[in-house]
């Protein structure tokens, strides 16, 4: 199983601003943190064509990993598992265990209320899927296998995808993950980064295998400009290498405070 | 033209989830407050494969607008003018006026500086493209179109994007553009998500062209549940047809408060 990854979250809230989307942010840290690559990240709107089409353009690229956010309430607008059906050619199906889990939470509410066919929608699962129990919400999320990739749908309620998304996933994910990536972030004050640039380019010559990025975060103004270098190693559990090469890039910076 | 874009955000940065993609979320809203439709948006790594396989994606959707944020920069990483270069079959060539804007900015800065084959790297262009002068910053944006589509590149520094947006890309994008949308938001207290799916639905048919849209706050609890819902349109100027989808969606509710 390679350990890459792709989020499409869905939302029309997402495309006209107004919400900012913090969840696959969230998303992002966990399998960084947990030694996987995500690759990409896709927001679509509430469009059945747009999100069956989107997850048939992830699922050609193979990633170990697919997670939809948002879309499996019980409105209207909430189309992910069809859209996610269709991408498959997959029928939705009532699954009786999705049924179940939604019984029960309506059951628990202070308010008794009917299982209508807007509840039933929630349990409605391409079919081969099954049902995450949601623990803080309403809606189960969603785990279905195509070829060698894992599709795990979750709301987009962050409190609720974050609970699936610990509860169900990330036991998973351990188990096929690589070791944790190891970083150093180096503040660099007075350098301008075209100043940096070749330092960076050879220091990405000598070590392999680590990643060099450079983060402004002043203005380019030769005098009091800020740099944030961030070097850091996915999969390799060497951390002396990574102070090696700040040791390295700090050296070479110093050597030349002029610019070359 | 039609007034659809799309974002194509780009640096490891966002998917390792060290940084938080507000620019995205900024031109989203700058969009759409100009009658514009953000069709998608797109996150990629640093990597030349990924971000011209990307941009090819994007301009077979045809969208009027591609706007690329990120990778403008003179360091190994900033690879976004050669991405778009290939994915338009085009070779990236020394822009003269883009060199002349880089040589400027160097010149009134407080250090002296040469202008080394990295900085003129900020000056090579796809061919037929045209730089976009950066208020704030060194890298210019570039400006280049395809068939349908007008590519836009601007840095991944929010202030340096947010000035060669409003600048360059604004005047643009208002000559072209629709009127601004009209829009209502509603707070619903005590009613649960699945109870308003149905008067949703309905309020769908009864007023094409409105977007009805429930963004649940709370937990699905019954009673202190509380539901943001946000009806809006885009390019319609009757506000009255907002005021009265309203005024359905109310009265629905009040007609039927235990659920149906």
């Amino acid at each position: 199983m390679r350990s890459t990854g792709e989020v499409v979250s869905i939302g029309n809230e997402l495309l006209i601003g107004q919400t900012l989307d913090t969840n696959s942010n969230w998303i992002a840290k966990q399998l960084n943190k947990n030694g996987w690559t995500l690759q990409r990240v896709t927001l679509l709107r509430d469009s059945l064509t747009a999100i069956s089409q989107g997850v048939k353009e992830v699922i050609k690229r193979q990633p170990a990993l697919l997670i939809t956010i948002g879309g499996l309430g019980p409105t209207h607008d909430d189309m992910t598992l069809k859209g996610v059906a269709n991408a498959l050619h997959k029928p939705l199906v009532v699954n009786s265990q999705a049924l179940t889990m939604i019984e029960a939470r309506y059951e628990r509410m202070a308010v008794p209320v009917h299982l209508t066919r807007y509840r039933k929608k929630m349990a409605m699962l391409p079919k081969g899927g099954n049902p995450l129990p949601n623990p803080v919400g309403t809606a189960p999320g969603v785990l279905v296998r195509t070829g060698h990739t894992m599709i795990v749908s979750l709301p987009g309620v962050p409190e609720e995808m974050k609970a699936i998304f610990k509860t169900s996933i990330l036991p998973i994910l351990r188990k096929s993950s690589k070791p944790t990536p190891t970083e150093a972030y180096v503040r660099l004050v007075g350098i301008i980064e075209s100043a940096l640039a070749p330092v960076l380019k050879d220091a990405q010559q000598k070590f392999p295998g680590l990643y060099f990025k450079s983060h402004p975060k002043g203005r380019e103004t030769g005098v009091r400009s800020l740099i944030q270098l961030h070097i850091y190693t996915v999969g390799e559990k060497d951390k002396t290498r990574i102070s090696q090469a700040v040791a390295y890039v700090l050296d070479r910076l110093s050597g030349s405070q002029s610019p070359s």
